[in-house]
C-alpha cells in the first residue's frame, strides 16, 4: 500500500479524479453522480472495482455508488452533507493549509486536553473549538484530543456510533474545517490527536456489509458483531483500517491517533492489524520526517501492545491507563462498586505511579481472574493519565464531573496527582474552572426503535447498580445542550481560582524536568495509610536530587515522617 | 504453581492422599469412595476444594465427586476403568520406573515415527507399541509420537475426542502401562512425544461445565463453544491445563508435547495460556535439569508461537508444517482441490526448503486472504515435515495413504523428500514399508444421536467435494480393524525393500551433519520447471562444501543444468 496517496475512494488529481472501492460480491458497481451520467467502474484484484481520470466530478457534487443497482453512501466518503443515509460529496483533500513548519512534540510533553466538539463551545463546531485555543493556550495545554468526528447519524452523538470513518461530520464543520483547525493548532502550537474507532461500528448507517465482508462471527463483541481483521476476506476490510489511520495524518495533518478501545479487536493473524497500522504509520513518518504516534484505549494490561512490532509488540506508542484513575478516585473516596470494586485507594494509586498498571498479574474480583502483567521497562511517556474522562463522567446516569463530586480542595488534589505524574496527563475539558454542567450521554439516532432501545439500555444500566433517579432521555436536545461547557462561569472568582491553579500546576511542570514523564525506575510512592496519604519521590535521572509531591487525601492535616 | 508436586486431582503422599478440585460454583464437594464413607471437602481460594491426610483411600479404589449431590467422574482422574461416565480409580502415580538415566535428545536429532495406539499392533494397547519398538529401532527412529491417549467415549478413537485430559484411555492399558512404555523407550535410546487436545473436548463424557467456566462464548471454534482461556474465572481452566502439560513431563517422563490446533485457543489475555505451559514447562526443566519440548500444531504461519516468551513470543519450541506436506503432494502429483489448491508443486516446495512457510504474505485463494508471514531467522529444528501423517491419510473418505495413490518410486521420492529435509521429519506409522490397509476414520460413542451426527458429517463432507462412492461406517469395529497395521506385509519382498529404503535413508540423515536440520540460510532451493525437478543444495555451516539433492517428480528420467 503506497501510503502517499488516498487509495480508497475519491481522489482528485488535478481537474480529474480518480475512484476505488472494495465491493468483492458486487458484480456490477456504478458512480452515480448527481444530474450526471452514472460512471461505470470496472473490476480489478481483490474485488476492487476502480475508474480513473474521471472528468465529470466537480469538487462539491454529490454522489451515490450504486452496488448491482443500489444507491448507497461512498464507505471512503469524506463528507455527508445531508447525514449518514444521504449522497456523499466530492471534497478535494490535496488543497489544504500547509503545516511544513510544524514537526510535532515529544509524546513525552503533551499535556492532552480531551474535548467533545459538540458540547466544547456554543457552536458546536470546529470553528468553535478554535475561537477558544487562545484559553487552552493560557493554560499550557500542548495537545489537544478530538472525540471522535467520523460521521454518525443525526447531530448530536458522542462519536462512537460512526459508521463513516472517512467521512468528517458535517455539523462539526466537515473535512475542509478540520484541516483549518489543524493548521490553526499548529500555528499555535499545540498538536492535535484524534479518537479514531476500529473495534465497531455504530447501530445506525453502517452500509458496510452490503460491500463486503466487513463483519466476522468468529468473535463476540460487546456490540455484536466483531469487525473481520483475520476471517476470510479481511484484506479488503484491513486496507479500509489502515487507510483511514495513514489518512489522518498525510490528509489532516493530525499528530496522534487515539485507538478506542483497541482490546476489542480480535485479530489472530500472522500480523496484527494494529502491528499494521504502526508499520504504515512509521513508513508515512519515514516519507513526511514527521513522527505520528498511536496511542491505544487498552484494557487487558498487556505490555505487548505498548511494545515495538520488531520485539512482536503491538507497535503503539502509548495507551491509556483506566487503573490509575480507578485507584485515584477512590482514594478521594469514591464508593467502591462497579469498577472501583477491585481498587484500594492509596495503596494502588502508589503502586499506579511506580508501576502505572496496578494489577499485573494479582487476583481481581472484578474480572475473577488473575489479571494483568508488569509494564516494567517502559517510559512513563507511554502512559496517559486523567482523573476523569468523557467516559467515567458520561457514563454516570447524571453525567456528573469531579465538579459535583468532590469538594474544591480534593478537585485541586486530584489536578496536582495527575499533573505531577510521570506519565502523560489529560485534562477533560472544562475542569481547569471546575464547570459543574454535567457530561451526559445522548444520541440523536432517527429509527425509534433504535432510540427506544438506547433509553431501555441506560435505564437497566443504571437500575442494575441501583442507582436513585432516572437517566435522562439520551434523544432529548435538552440533553445535550445541557452538556455544553458554560464558558462565563470563568468569570466567577471561585471558576477562576481554579483556573488560575491548574494554569500554575501546569506552569511548574514544565519548569521542573523532575515533574515530567520519565523512566519508571525514577518514581519511588510512600504510602501512609494512616494519614491516608502518599509521598511520590521524583528522582532527577542524572543527579543526586529529587522532588517530592505530597498528597494527602484524609481531610486534616497530615504530619508525614520520612 | 508448584511443578514438582501434583497439585489437582487425588495425589499419594505415602499411604495418605491429599485431594484438590477446581468447583467455584458448587456449595458442597464430596468424595465419595467405593464402599466406604464419604469424605467432605473444604472450600478454599479462588473456587477450589480441598481435604489432606486421607487414610480411607487405597489404590485401585473406585471414586465418584459429588458436586451438590450430583455424581460426577473426576476431572483431573488418571484411570477411567468403566469409561468415561464411570467412577475414577485411585493410582498412584508416583510410583514408575526410573528414567534418571535419560537425558532426552536434542529436538534437532528428532526423527519422528507418529503412531496410533490403537491400530499400530494386533493388541492395540500400549503392550503392543511395546513389542515393536525394536523395529523402530532397527528403522533408525529417535522419537515415537502418540496419538492422543486422553480418556475418550468408547473403546475406538483417533483420540481428539478425549473428556478427561489427565486419565489414560483403559482400553490402551491405561497410566501405569503408559509409564512402563515410556521407562522402556527411554531405555532403548527413544524419545517419547505425546499428543494432547487443549483447544477443545470431545462430544460425548464432557461433564467439566457442572464444575466451573470451563467454556466461553466469547469465541466461537469449529467444535461449538470455546474452551475459556481468558473470560470471567479462566484462571480455574488455566490451571488445570498448565497442571496437565506438566503432568506428562513430571509423572509420566513424556519428552515432548504436540499441541494439537493452537490456533483454535483463543486467549487475549496479557499471559498467553502457551506462554504459562512453556514457562511452567521451562521450570521443570530447570528443577529435573533435563530438556521438555513443545510442539505445536498451527496453522497460522505466525513465528510468534516458535519465538521466545521473553521476545513476546508464544514460547513453542517447534511446530508442525502443512504447507510442507501440501507442496510436496501437489509436486507428486496429487489433483489441486481443497487444501490442495492454493500449492503450485514444486516452485511451492523449493520455497518451503528455504522458508520452512510457503505463504508469507502472499494471497491464498482457499483462504481468500493474504497469508502469513516469514520465518526467517528460525531453525530448520523448530519444522516438523510430513508427507502424511493421520489427517492427511484419515481425512480422506476412504483413508488411503501414499501407498495406495502413488507409485512405488514416488513414494520413495516423497520419503528422500522428507528425510533429507532441513526440518524434523516425521513418518506416519507403516509407511515404511508402504502399508495398504487404510487408516479410517473411526468413533465409539455410545450416544446413537451422536454417532448418526457424526456418520451424516462423514457423508456431507465428501458428498460436498465430490468424492464417489461411500464413507465407511465411523462406528463400525470393522472400520476400526481395517484401519490396523499388517505387519506381515514386512515380509513381502516389495514392503521389505521399502523398509530397507527408509532404513538406508535414515542412515544416511545420520551420517552427513548437512543432511540433518540446519539454519535456513545454508539451504538453497533450484526450481527446474520443465523437468519439474528440484535441486535442493545444503551447505556446511562451517566449510565450504554442499550435498546436493536432486528430486524429480517427473515420470521420465531428467537432465539438470546447473
Amino acid at each position: 500500500m503506497n501510503v502517499a496517496k488516498r487509495n480508497i475512494g475519491l481522489t482528485f488529481d488535478g481537474a480529474r479524479c480518480n475512484f476505488r472501492i472494495w465491493a468483492p460480491q458486487a458484480t456490477k458497481v456504478q458512480l452515480a453522480i448527481k444530474d450526471k451520467a452514472n460512471i461505470d467502474l470496472s473490476r480489478k484484484d481483490y474485488g476492487y472495482w476502480e475508474a480513473s481520470h474521471i472528468t465529470s466530478i466537480k469538487e462539491t457534487d454529490l454522489y451515490w455508488l450504486k452496488i448491482d443497482g443500489k444507491q448507497l453512501p461512498d464507505p471512503a466518503s469524506v463528507l455527508q452533507p445531508e447525514g449518514v443515509h444521504g449522497p456523499s460529496q466530492a471534497i478535494n483533500l490535496n488543497e489544504k493549509p500547509s503545516s511544513d513548519n510544524w514537526q510535532n512534540i515529544p509524546l513525552k510533553d503533551y499535556i492532552i486536553y480531551e474535548l467533545h466538539t459538540g458540547t466544547f463551545s456554543e457552536g458546536g463546531d470546529f470553528e468553535g473549538v478554535a475561537e477558544k485555543l487562545d484559553h487552552l493556550i493560557e493554560l499550557g495545554i500542548t495537545a489537544i484530543e478530538l472525540m471522535p468526528v467520523a460521521a454518525f447519524a443525526g447531530e448530536r452523538n458522542w462519536g462512537y456510533d460512526g459508521v463513516l470513518p472517512f467521512a468528517i461530520q458535517a455539523s462539526y464543520g466537515g473535512p475542509k474545517a478540520l484541516q483549518k483547525l489543524v493548521a490553526l493548532c499548529h500555528s499555535k502550537g499545540l498538536a492535535v490527536i484524534l479518537d479514531v474507532v476500529y473495534n465497531h461500528f455504530g447501530p445506525e448507517g453502517n452500509y458496510l456489509h452490503e460491500f463486503g465482508p466487513y463483519f466476522t462471527d468468529k468473535y463476540k463483541t460487546p456490540w455484536g458483531k466483531a469487525v473481520n481483521f483475520d476471517d476470510r476476506g479481511s484484506h479488503g476490510v484491513r486496507e479500509y483500517i489502515i487507510e483511514n489511520a495513514i489518512m489522518w495524518f498525510r490528509d489532516f495533518h493530525i499528530d496522534a491517533l487515539r485507538l478506542d478501545a483497541v482490546h476489542a479487536i480480535k485479530d489472530n493473524s500472522a500480523s496484527h492489524i494494529l502491528q499494521e497500522i504502526s508499520k504504515h504509520t512509521d513508513l508515512l513518518s519515514k516519507q513526511t520526517g514527521k513522527p505520528y504516534y498511536l496511542i491505544a484505549e487498552c484494557d487487558l494490561n498487556d505490555p505487548r501492545y505498548i511494545s515495538p512490532v520488531e520485539q512482536n509488540g503491538l507497535g503503539m506508542h502509548g495507551q491509556w491507563v483506566d487503573e490509575f484513575h480507578h485507584a485515584l478516585r477512590v482514594a478521594a473516596g469514591e464508593p467502591k462498586q462497579g469498577y472501583y470494586l477491585d481498587f484500594a485507594g492509596i495503596s494502588h494509586l502508589g503502586k499506579a505511579y511506580q508501576d502505572a498498571y496496578v494489577y499485573t498479574g494479582m487476583y481481581s474480583k472484578e474480572r475473577d481472574n488473575f489479571f494483568g502483567k508488569s509494564a516494567q521497562g517502559h517510559h512513563g511517556s507511554q502512559f496517559t493519565v486523567f482523573s476523569q474522562n468523557h467516559d467515567h463522567v458520561g457514563n454516570r446516569m447524571l453525567g456528573e464531573r469531579s465538579s459535583t463530586l468532590y469538594s474544591f480542595e480534593m478537585q485541586k488534589l486530584l489536578a496536582a496527582a495527575i499533573l505531577t505524574a510521570p506519565f502523560v496527563p489529560m485534562l477533560f475539558m472544562g475542569e481547569e474552572w471546575a464547570e459543574t454542567n454535567p457530561f451526559l450521554y445522548f444520541i440523536d439516532h432517527s429509527d425509534p426503535d433504535l432510540v427506544e432501545a438506547v433509553r431501555n439500555g441506560r435505564r437497566e444500566e443504571f437500575a442494575a447498580s441501583h442507582v436513585d433517579g432516572q437517566a435522562p432521555d439520551p434523544k432529548a436536545e435538552d440533553t445535550f445542550n445541557r452538556s455544553k461547557l458554560n464558558w462565563k462561569l470563568l468569570q466567577q472568582a471561585k471558576n477562576a481560582n481554579m483556573f488560575q491553579y491548574y494554569k500554575q500546576l501546569i506552569a511548574l511542570r514544565k519548569q521542573y524536568t523532575m515533574l515530567q514523564t520519565a523512566d519508571l525506575d525514577t518514581v519511588k510512592a510512600y504510602v501512609f495509610q494512616a494519614e491516608n496519604s502518599l509521598m511520590i519521590e521524583r528522582k532527577c535521572a542524572d543527579e543526586n536530587k529529587s522532588i517530592l509531591c505530597l498528597l494527602n487525601f484524609s481531610s486534616s492535616v497530615q504530619q508525614l515522617s520520612i
